[in-house]
Formats: structure tokens, sequence, C-alpha cells
């Protein structure tokens, strides 16, 4: 029985995984941590709407049914090409097939500052942490007589003007908003900023420029300061510096302007492209190793002479590709290249308020925000989580609640 | 406008506060977290049936209608008395009245390695730094090769046979029973072993005989072992260390033995018992200082010549009392001296099957299990908060599943 290691249990992943369930396989799931984590709704548990297990699901819970599919929690240190090993902290374990998908990290360009003071929005216990200190502030503010200081503590800023920080945007904008303005009648409205900056001139670069507006609009509206072609020079614990030499005082610096490979990229002795993506085949191996895949954001590949987007959709498609080529290679029939089916790509910016683009049609307001909710909803794996899901987006739309608004005992490691 | 501080925001403040709400008081609650715990679920969330955010509320939610109550989230030092002063790190309090419930912590009695070894439940941290302990064994027996490692990673040590170490061991015998047992077919469950010990010759012992007997017969048969007269001498982080000079290979204590009153106790130069709790008068204020209550687990008052519990519901009627009392003080119409009302004590041993004593009654299995539901239900605060966790107890109950497995980032911390 072939052994197939999958390291890494995302979108990408957990496709090939089930692509290759129940068909001969002995499947190898490692991942360093013991669930399945749905990122797009990351922002959401940051923003005090959902709670952090809502949004996750037990690896070992997907895989009961999933025949000569196992998992081991490890950390993996780096891969031995040339021995079929993979190295991990408990040991090496060998392969025939590897699927690497660790997907990708927040990608500081070297910033140290950025790193140490900014926080960021990859893994479960970046939200909780990113979710404290906006309620942390609060507290605080209300606690300083110093006016500058509550000031400080009072602006949040949000570097990158993608869906992540848009979204971002709009679910701290509601929750100020709808919640915490009740919460706290000693504080004033008006003390409160929060300041999207993008280095481009427009948010949402990749949408057409009819949503890009639309987004822009509702984001103005809902009292957010968007700040097109300016750039971040680095950060200080009480302000974010700007390329143009001025400062913003802030205590919250959310930084959603880049991501990059994960670490075990930079550990392979293999071609690269910047941000640490691997080079991949249109087989989606490696050059050299047909028997070693990257998938999901790791992966670097051109389609149509521009390279695949590190999003959700590309890692789906590309992680049930690795699957069949596997199977059909060892029944002899080798697939064609890989390539990817582009449905769209859709932002949600507040309540009742979403941009989406499928098809050459583009849609905005309640009609696209429908369709995110329930896409998201369908994404989401487990009954459970959606049923909790819903409870809180009812909440919040019809009662303008959120109640995860605790402050637990999570804080930013700073790490040097 | 006469101001009242109350320190902690626990079933005796939260009530307390309710009291004076809208009546022209100033009251202030202070607390170290921003939200009001309920401590009774705590093992539930230790066992991977909760989450976490299911079993707290934000404290600034509940007092949004109570006219006169505010919050500051705040670490309270210590108490001038003669100042009336309350001392934060944020600095100086000034009050009318003070009302004092920090609550209890576990008690360790001096035994060091207990306390940097052992795991107890108190905080919210505490449950799922405790969830992620259990899991993580889990995963590490499903690792290694050495077997007495493997056995030590799956025996669960319980020390305490009250009523937390009685729901806790049940609880953790059903996730292994129902949930782990299929999560990790590399394990075997004859392996895993939860050893309940307790130092008196019964459980439960402030219950009747007969649901003593009951109790440690649904232990038994839910697979655990009970050891009755038999004392911990310490620990070690691979063992649990006996009085008899035996000692237990486990890398999981779970210690519920004890509790003491909260290190607030110990800052005040007034009378106190063992335990640190603060001997209170008949009207639960301190000797010489009528304007200072002390209620719920931090006082010590004595009922029939009996000691109150340290239990919720004294918590709860303290609370309302220390509210009266300033009220009906103010309005020059003292009232007469607490008095508590013992509505009985229940405890829930697992699916199905609880025990409870009321009135001179005792109950047993599936009637006493449903009352524990719906009790903990209705006092549960926030009616999302009941439908999430009648939706994990209908998961729990009807399809034997527990879906909050994940190990999150919480470890323990070894405070020295």
């Amino acid at each position: 029985m072939k052994r197939v290691v999958i390291v890494g249990v995302g979108f990408a992943g957990l496709r090939a995984a089930r692509t290759l369930a129940n068909k001969g396989f002995d499947v190898l799931l490692l991942d360093r941590n013991n669930y399945h984590l749905f990122q797009p709704l990351l922002y959401q548990v940051a923003t005090a709407e959902l709670e952090q297990e809502s949004i996750v699901y037990p690896i070992r819970e997907i895989i009961r049914r999933w025949r000569g599919v196992h998992f081991r929690l490890a950390e993996v240190w780096g891969i031995d090409l040339e021995r079929h090993q993979v190295l991990t902290a408990n040991g090496v374990i060998a392969y025939d097939y590897l699927i690497l998908a660790t997907g990708s990290v927040t990608n500081f360009f070297g910033m140290d500052t950025m790193k140490r003071y900014g926080y960021d929005l990859k893994y479960l216990n970046d939200a909780v942490v990113l979710r404290n200190q906006i309620l942390s502030s609060f507290e605080y503010a209300a606690q300083k007589p110093n006016a500058s200081e509550r000031l400080a503590l009072l602006t949040f800023v949000v570097v990158g003007g993608g869906p992540t920080g848009v979204e971002f945007t709009g679910a701290l904008a509601e929750l100020v908003h709808h919640v915490l303005s009740k919460d706290y009648p000693e504080l004033q409205v008006k003390d409160i900023r929060i300041i999207l900056i993008e280095a481009g001139d427009s948010l949402l670069s990749n949408f057409p420029k009819k949503l890009q507006d639309y987004a822009l609009f509702k984001l103005h509206r809902m009292g957010i300061e968007v700040r097109l072609k300016t750039a971040v020079s680095g950060a200080e614990s009480h302000q974010v510096l700007l390329k143009d030499g001025t400062s913003i005082p802030s205590r919250t610096l959310f930084w959603a302007a880049g991501v990059r490979a994960s670490s075990l990229a930079d550990a392979l002795p293999v071609m690269k492209v910047r941000g640490g993506r691997i080079i991949v085949k249109q087989d989606l191996t490696i050059e050299g190793y047909p028997n070693v895949f990257v998938i999901g954001d790791m992966a670097y590949l051109e389609q149509d002479r521009q390279p695949l987007p590190m999003i959700a959709p590309v890692a789906m498609q590309q992680g049930e590709y690795a699957g069949r080529a596997i199977l059909q290679g060892e029944r002899g029939r080798p697939i064609g290249p890989f390539y990817y089916r582009d449905r769209g790509s859709m932002a949600t910016i507040g309540r009742g308020a979403a941009v989406a683009h499928t098809m050459g049609f583009s849609f905005s307001g309640f009609s696209a925000w429908v369709i995110w909710l329930a896409l998201h909803l369908f994404f989401l794996i487990g009954f459970r989580n959606r049923i909790v899901v819903l409870l809180n987006w009812g909440y919040e739309y019809f009662l303008l609640k959120r109640q995860i608004r605790i402050i637990t005992q999570e804080k930013k490691e700073i790490k040097r």
C-alpha cells in the first residue's frame, strides 16, 4: 500500500485527503494543530462576533469515516527530498508521495517594528489576541484621564485594502457603533477612529472599479477614514509611522498587507519566487521530484501569464487535483495539467453590504451579502458550527448584538 | 449620591449590584475580567463539551439597563478600611459602602508540587488549559512507542470526591468512551485509566448515603477507579505520590480537593478562619466596619452551628441580602440578620444520571438529571448562551458527540 503524507490540513490538504480516502492508500495527515481552521471567518472572531470554536473542526472527526486516512499532531521541520522522508520533532516519516500544503504566513516585508507592535490574522490564536487587544483598549480608554493616551487607545489602524483589510475594518466599525458605543457611555464616539491604509490607489484591487467604489462609499458611510496611496514605514508601541514622515497615534495596528509562503518552504532547496512560494510544474509537482506536490498558498504557478492568487478556491482545486493525480497515476492513467476554474470572488463590508464578482457579473449590496453568507455557511465544516454561526449572525443582524466580547488571557507574545 | 463599590462580579457581587440598580446609588463594579463566569459549568469546558464563550457573559451587557451601575476593569490590591478606599493598579477609589465578593481560589494546602504539576478549575483559562492537557495527552500517547510513557499519558488522576471531582470524572469518562476511543483507533481503550481519589470514606460527603452509593455505583459502571480513604502527598511531572508511599504514573492530575478565600482576604487586617475566610457578623459586615460587607465564598458565617458552605446559592442569597441591607439602611429601616435558605444540592454524574437532594427528598437518575439541566440553563446568563449550551448538550445526548475538542495555545504556566 502506497503511503501519501500530507503536510498541513487547510483547504488544500483536506481536499487532497478526501480525494484519496477509501481508495486503498495509506494517507497520513500531519498538522501542528488538531483542527481544520476556516480562515475566511477569522476576522469575525477578531471582532467579537464568533467564538473561536465555531470556525474550527477536529481533524479526527472529519477523517473518522475516511478509510486509510490517519492523523498525527506534528511540527514538520523539513523534508529530505532524496530519501523521501518528512522530518518532524518526533522522528522521521517515510513517504511514497508527499503533498505539501502548509499555506502562508503574514509577510511583514522585513519590517521588524511592524512584526513587534502589529497584529496579524493567520491563526486562531491571532484572532483571539486581536479581539482581546481591541476590547482591552476600550477598557483602558475608559480609565485613562490623559486625553492623548485615550485617543491613541481608541485609534485603530488597519494596513492593507484587500479583502481581509476591508472585511475586518467594516466588522470593527459595526462592533464599535452597534455595541461598544453603548457599552462605554463614559467614552465619546467621536473620539473613536478607524483608519484603513492602502499603498495602492484603490481598495480591493482585484475587483471591478464599480465594486471598488461601492466598498469605498460604504466604508466612508460607516465613518472609516480610508487613506489610499499611503505607505506605512514602521510602528512604535503608541504610534504608526508613515512613509511621508508623519505618524498616527494608535495602540492597535492590524497588518493585513501581505502574505508569504509558510516557513517550511524556506527549508526546501527548490526554486522559489518572491514571497518564498515554491515554483511548481503544471502538474503541481516540483521539478525533478514527480512524487512531491506543492499546493495551495505555498505553490507558485502561472496561468494565462498571471500567477494564481493565494486564496481558498485555488487551494481546494489544487488539493483535489493532487489527490486525483496520485490516484490516476497509480492506475497508469495520468491526468492533464492543473487548470484553475475561477468562479469569482467576493468580500463583505458590513451588515447587508457585500461585493461579488463572478462570470463577468458584478453584484453589490444586500444580494451579494446574502450570497456571501450562504457560501460561507456552506463551506464551513460541521452542522453544529453552522447553527452556532447562524445564531451569532442572527444576533448581529436583528439585534445588533455581539456577545463574544470577552477578554481572555491570550496576549500577543513579542517575538524577536 | 452614596457610592457602593463591589469587588468581584461573581454570583454574589452580581446579585448585590442587581439589588442596588435603579435605586439612586452610584454602584461601581470592579473585576479583573470583563465577564461574569458561570463556574458550575467550567468542568464541561474542561471536558470538551462546551466552548468557553458559552458560559460567560460580558458584564457591560448585563448592566446596560441597570441605572447607576458602572463597571471598571481593575485588579484590586487591597482595601484601606480606615480611609474607605479601594486600592487598585490604576489608583484609589473611594467608597461609602464596600461589598467584597472576590470568591475563592484553589487550596493546595501548601503542597507546592501539587500546585506546580496539578491542574485546577477556578477560572475560565483553567478549563481551557485542562482541556488542552487532556486532548494533548491522547495525541502524544498516539505517537509514543514507549509503553510506560503511553500509560502515564493515558492515566488521569482526579483528587477530591466532592461535586466538582465527581462531575468532572463522569464527564471525562464519557469523553473518553463516547468520543476519544473512536478518535484514536491506534490506542487501546483498556490502557485508559481514570482514577478518582478521595481522602474521606465516601464521595459527595454532604449528600445522603443513598445518593453517595448511587454515585459510586455509576462511576464504577463507567469504568472509573474510585479510591476512598486515600490521601495524596505530592506530585511529580510523571506521577502522583500517595501518602502510603506508593505512586500512580500519570501525566494529568486534577486537584479538586479544596478551596480557600481569594488572596484579597489575606490582605485585610481582619479576623479570619482556616482557609482565609473572613469572619462576618450576622449582617454580613466585618466587626467594627458596618459599611463593609463580605459575601460569598470569602465570608465565614455559622448558621445552626455549621459554617455555611462555599457554594453559589449561598453567594447569591448573600449578594441580595447585602444589597437590601444597604438600601434599607439608607432608608432608616435596618433589616434582620442574614439567614440562608437551603434549597438543596445536586450533582450530575453523566448522561441521564444525576443526584439531587432537596427539602428532605432524594432523587437520582434521569429525573434528577433533567432537573439539573433545567436549573443550570435557567441560571446561565444570556439567551444566546442557553441555545448554544442546549445545542451542545443535544449533540452529547443524542449523537454522543463533543466537537469542542480542539487544542488551543493556552498551556499551564508553572507559577513558583
